[in-house]
């Protein structure tokens, strides 16, 4: 909570720093600034990180930010070689950098906050920065060397932040989505093993959680599986609007400080450096103020969301009992519940995986409400974009991981439950039509409900039909159109 | 869905009015405009409704907004002809304009479209035409004879659409809040007999759907009742907040064109007139672009639909079954619930409540958005505002009138699975504790556990305690801390 | 407000139906209902009309919706007339229902309210009833002669519920999508003509509010069209996801009183009828309780709404003025602004189209509620989708329409406050480098700012550049990038 | 994004500390488990950290949500020593603990992410285990001694997660509220300094970003610290819905497990510690599940958020420019704008300060979910709770402090331009009505608007008003209502 414990533990790191050999000096338009002397980031980064500290959710903490960045200013050092802009030693030196961030190296030095006013400029400068500093050692230089390597001059040539920040930050939400692809995918495999493994149990389905008409459990599992598979698709659809990259647009779109064939370039290099269909924007200067791409992508992690968070309320319900509720499978046990009560076991890991659900459904109106306020050329409100996006990637891949491996995997069911449940359900009485008739069928509905009983139960009391004709009756296939072949194996 | 088809009725029904006797000519700054010869409403209100034809969600359909209007024109002629701007009989003829809507006539001349621009302009124009025009009729003189009483001059003296919109607005939620108020005043009531109907009931209580331990029927009715108290208390005090009246702000606050004590007169009459504690706000120039009153009442609205959607969910759980869930309550069979499945009776009524529910949620965020975006020295979104929050509050009362009298006034209960979910359950092994000693508790806990049986199942076997020791440790006091006294009688 | 308003129209409205002829008598497992004599609903609908007095907002004012219901029930008639359950002739005659409905004929035979309880049971009710009675009437019998054609026999025959309406719902959105779209690609072709006539008039473009650097208005108005192009690209994808249809679900998906092959052709008819490219969900049991269509559906109306909120707020700050703000454009004066302020002319349309926007934005929270809280095999909130969804698409329809007509088409440019804005503006200087050289740009820039002059201003005081030489300059294709052939002429 | 290496950092730092010395072993009723040797926490806290790798957002993070357990525990110590349950030393030993964590100490022990499903078991765990271990150590015992004071027994005594968590929960906001207060009165003086300052000098009010009337600059900026002020009373008044505590309720709310009088006694040793006046809330088994207390605190975070987020709008937009653009304030210049538009100062402040502002309104949407999803007797979201409102106080507390001193306090004015805005404006012609008559007024206006002329300009020309008659006229008491009286001195 204390703002003061935050500055203190920054001004502890650099004094720390500055203890070792005096600090340099950089200086910029208003004027002069110490900087920790091996640190590789320079005046405009120091200027940020007193401008804005505000929540200790540092750039650091964002590797494929970090990376998108790295692949943004490559590019663009490319692109600046291929028009003539640039000298190619510089690009190669550059390069270096690029390979040292994509390698994990020198993270710790992106110190500025996410949460920024300026449209993402401080981030853009700390990568500026960072990245020339890093060109320079690698290449046998000392840090500071600009006249070699220039923050601004190399890293931001043919650049504004107005079309390098929303490139890198598309670029990371790419990088960090197939992270969530992966836990997606071994998710949707994990319910499709429970689906194929309780193919032919029989159970009860529910309607507005009333009694309904058998299915199988499998069945069951496996349209969890579908259904997140439609979320998979979704996300691999919504993926492509952050394809479409600005590079070339500097300040407000009209390219202005740019040449002929840049911008095409630079979107070719991006391609290539992240195997991506990266394509330029049709138009650079709707690209600028627009946010939609985020907002769609942004949608899409909402519906996985919501999806989540209904299966996880499903399973809750399911394993609910065990003595007073469905109880129909069982989670597994990963603390104790209580202990005041004993032997409860609690649903933790579908909790916590509705908790991340809501979260990530509230940040999608974070990313709304940033879209939504945009002005004339430029939208400021991108930080913001990128810090719930971020939030929702970071904890849907660690929390689909946790709810996957100590949860799903675990599951087991209860088969005497659910077959007692089939027993003395009236709504296979559907079932019983084609063979007893309707009216009978009726009959022995209303009989069951006056007397608490099952339709089986009643049937065997009165011997309307053998054990072979029951059992022949509640076959899966016949009772719910079960069809095994249309399910993936794995 | 056809903007086609609202256009052709309102063209239909002005020439219907048209075919009567020729129209009469009104102009104002942007020219002359032919209206319908006995509409009440003038020429701004006709070019409004050529504006906006957006919704078909009239005025009209809003009686206490009308009402709202009413109140805040008299009271500003009252406190005009106090300071001596006014001349007493035109006082009096607006007097007649107002108990006419009061009483509900010429409603139907609101025809202005809820959905607009221009900060409620239009509406504000609409009840000024209207008002002069029934002030007119009711003195025995002619529609559109605004030499005697004038829509802009009379009606509109000393206020502007900037201070008059706001101050009706307020008026017209306090208005629907009373009667938002005295449903839910019945439904706690309702839940309330409920709780008393069945106080000494056990049953298990349950967290994160797991059995936990035993409480009361009664206890579980009770406090839904508290909680639901809880907001009419919210209700009651965030109605405070659209007490402070904007009367006497005009334009931006500054009080351009009013006489002195002209506003504290206002708010007076319209204290007067209401019956509430109406008062002057401290700062009219914040009071013109703030929006905090509507949003903290929202909020209030927004907290009882979160209160009535998890009470709908809990019946739903509760009433779920009748073989395969809960049951162990009844919800009222209020329609064929399904013919394939003969017997299925849903819980249709919570789930309409649910509906309201989000419903007034979203609501909620409408009116976040309105309050968020204004600019300097007003906040042009008020209409979305009046929009939200009047179905947000007609909804309600009409759902919490619905959900008590065809839901929760006609619950039952089943003992008998309320019984056996106590004699089955291993939570009450807690309670036993005292008696047996809590080694043993927990030896007999995990027999029950191993054998699916109850705790008292097996107690009975091992004849551990006598029927009476089981009777008195199952009583309902002692196991739940029940404190019948505490409870409201009614 | 009053629900009793509400109740007493029904009253009256029935009663004055049954003045005429003496009540038909239906009757239900609930019991009889007196309907009357006239009316082509029957006793569930009358049940629903008691049930769900909430909103006064009918399935009658929908009429897409009772459009999607016609196809649906049509192909599902064929479908089961093609797999040899359903005869031909009364196929034959629900097919003359369904031509009377896509004729807009009955539709105020709808008397259900939208909000309701029961997944939609009584909205589908209510389209079986009606259809069967219109069918009987079309083809010579009476109203009630149910053994020709049986409202739930016939009409609901191998559906449930839970397959017809999310398939007529979707079919509806789809219907209705067309009107958006068609308003849409209207406005668009609108900010094109205002683009094209304005291509080369430079202005300067702003960065969070700040001076940047130059464009030309036509980029501004282009920027508008391509960026709501790609709201009308995301919402025909967006489309898309309502295409696939749960037709042959019946009650939880597993088909359950289906013959083989009637799902395939029920889409197939539906596909026909519609002539869009309709298909049966891959999984129909993950279907019945999946959203994830509406909410993909309602994510793009949101993006378009964000957008066009932007974009309203935009032009109200071009417009902003007339002598204390940017003045760049002028919006057409469609009312009276204000009388104590003469001359005043409100943004009262983009104003409106933000309250609409906003509105739509907050719709699609209450899908989300709705779409996360479904339980087990289906959402019984399904009604809180189409109530929030249809009237997005209903004020955006109208609202895009009044947008264009009443605003955007009567936008025109204040060509000397503009030219002004060039001349006086510093950010031009970037433009000056390649000319004058860095150095002297970067004095001139700061002498400007100094002694509050243009940069043009100094440069004509100093002779530094002759008047052909500004022109050349200030040539909009050398400063801003333009490339004219790319934008679209129309 | 990649959990391996958050699980890669845990184990680093956990065999860090096992390198020192062999881990102790733990057991619960799941089994054993290795602690390292001088970790304070415990084996259901080690649980917790392996089941809940989610977000990095530890529990150390929020020393307050420490404070607020330590205030817990010591007042159930307290309460169970006065109702003779537990003996005076063991609630010695935990005052120390209480003293040590109220003092900063060992808050790295709290290891525990934020996000984790069971309703706050682990962060409970967590905290019992700590404190018991803390006691040990300062009273001369070993890590582990359990003996003498025990995790649960003792620290737990009388409590169950479902009382013990939201409590501190409660207690927790009311900490940081008091920071964020302190920042908000900050705030506001700032507002009104700069009120004082300018409470003389005129300016253009603006209504739909339209030229209005006159006003002060001074009435501007009080108007902003009055409306904070509303918002700050709006906090106070919430906050008093955080002081009805759970305590005593333990697992449901009947108190199972507690002796007489335990409850409140333990909430009035909470009142004692916190001097609030904390009081037991009046139906236990409501509070246990109902969220309304934190929702309403939530929602009036939400409405402080959406005024910060309009005065910064407004600030922006008056600071638009400098030369086509407001330009009536100047923000303070904090870091270059842009290196491509020399000279550019952007507004990051008032952009930070919007999206801190953004990002709580989207908090307060998640409390919305976890509020509306607890089943039956707990909600078991709690712990969203936690996170999103701890979230919003953190960022709202420095985001304030960062906008006062790095904005608010630097703004200075531009009385030229200012100035120039009321000469040329159409809109103080209404001042004139009574000196010229309404008339003469009305034609000078129009004459102004078609000669681009300013009222007083013409008024100049033609000699209508003397240099001194002007002065009176423009006399600020005179034309804006102006009363210094009303506003704070400081």
């Amino acid at each position: 909570m204390k703002t003061n414990t935050l500055s203190a533990i920054l001004i502890l790191s650099t004094s720390f720093l500055w203890a070792k050999e005096p600090p340099r000096i950089e200086k910029d338009l208003l004027g002069e600034k110490k900087i920790p002397a091996d640190a590789l980031y320079g005046v405009q980064t120091m200027r940020a990180v007193e401008n804005f500290p505000i929540s200790g959710d540092l750039i650091s903490k964002h590797p494929n930010f970090i990376k998108g960045f790295a692949i943004v200013k490559l590019a663009a050092a490319r692109a600046n070689t291929d028009v003539g802009k640039m000298k190619p030693e510089v690009r190669d030196k550059i390069e270096l950098a690029y390979k040292a961030l994509m390698a994990g190296e020198y993270h710790d030095q992106f110190v500025v906050d996410m949460y920024q006013g300026g449209a993402g400029t401080s981030t853009n400068m700390n990568a500026n920065e960072v990245m020339a500093n890093i060109a320079l050692l690698k290449s046998g230089h000392k840090i500071g060397e600009y006249s070699v390597v220039e923050p601004h001059d190399d890293l931001n040539m043919s650049q504004s932040t107005n079309d390098s920040y929303p490139s890198a930050l598309k670029m990371a939400m790419i990088l960090n989505n197939a992270e969530v692809l992966k836990e997606l995918e071994a998710l949707i495999a994990s319910f499709r093993t429970l689906g194929n493994k309780y193919i032919d149990v029989l159970k009860m389905g529910r309607t507005e959680l009333q009694d309904a008409v058998p299915m199988t459990v499998g069945q069951e599992f496996h349209a969890y599986a579908t259904a997140l598979q439609w979320e998979h698709d979704l996300l691999v659809a919504a993926e492509k609007h952050l394809y479409g990259m600005n590079m070339g647009a500097t300040a407000i779109g009209t390219g202005l400080n740019t040449l002929p064939g840049y911008s095409e370039k630079c979107v070719k290099h991006m391609a290539e450096l992240s195997g991506k269909k990266i394509y330029k924007l049709d138009d650079l200067i709707a690209g600028t103020w627009d946010m939609q791409s985020f907002l769609a992508y942004s949608s899409a992690l909402k519906s996985l969301s919501v999806k989540l968070a209904k299966i996880s309320s499903d399973l809750r319900i399911l394993a609910s009992g065990p003595r007073t509720g469905f109880y129909e499978i069982n989670l597994p046990a990963l603390q104790p519940g209580s202990s005041i009560m004993p032997g409860k076991v609690n649903p933790v890991i579908p909790e916590l995986m509705s908790v991340i659900s809501f979260r990530v459904m509230a940040n999608d109106l974070a990313v709304t409400f940033a879209a939504e306020n945009g002005d004339l050329q430029l939208n400021a409100f991108e930080p913001l974009i990128a810090i719930s996006v971020f939030e929702s990637q970071k904890i849907l891949t660690s929390g689909l991981s946790t709810f996957r491996s100590k949860c799903i995997d675990g599951i087991t069911i209860n088969e005497q439950v659910l077959a007692m449940h089939i027993e003395r359900s009236i709504g296979i009485v559907t079932a019983l039509n084609p063979v007893v008739g309707y009216e009978k069928a009726t009959e022995l509905a209303k009989e069951a409900l006056e007397q608490d009983k099952g339709i089986l139960e009643i049937i065997r009391e009165k011997k309307i039909l053998s054990e072979e004709e029951i059992k022949k009756i509640l076959d899966p296939a016949t009772m719910t159109g079960l069809d095994k072949s249309k399910y993936p194996k794995k």
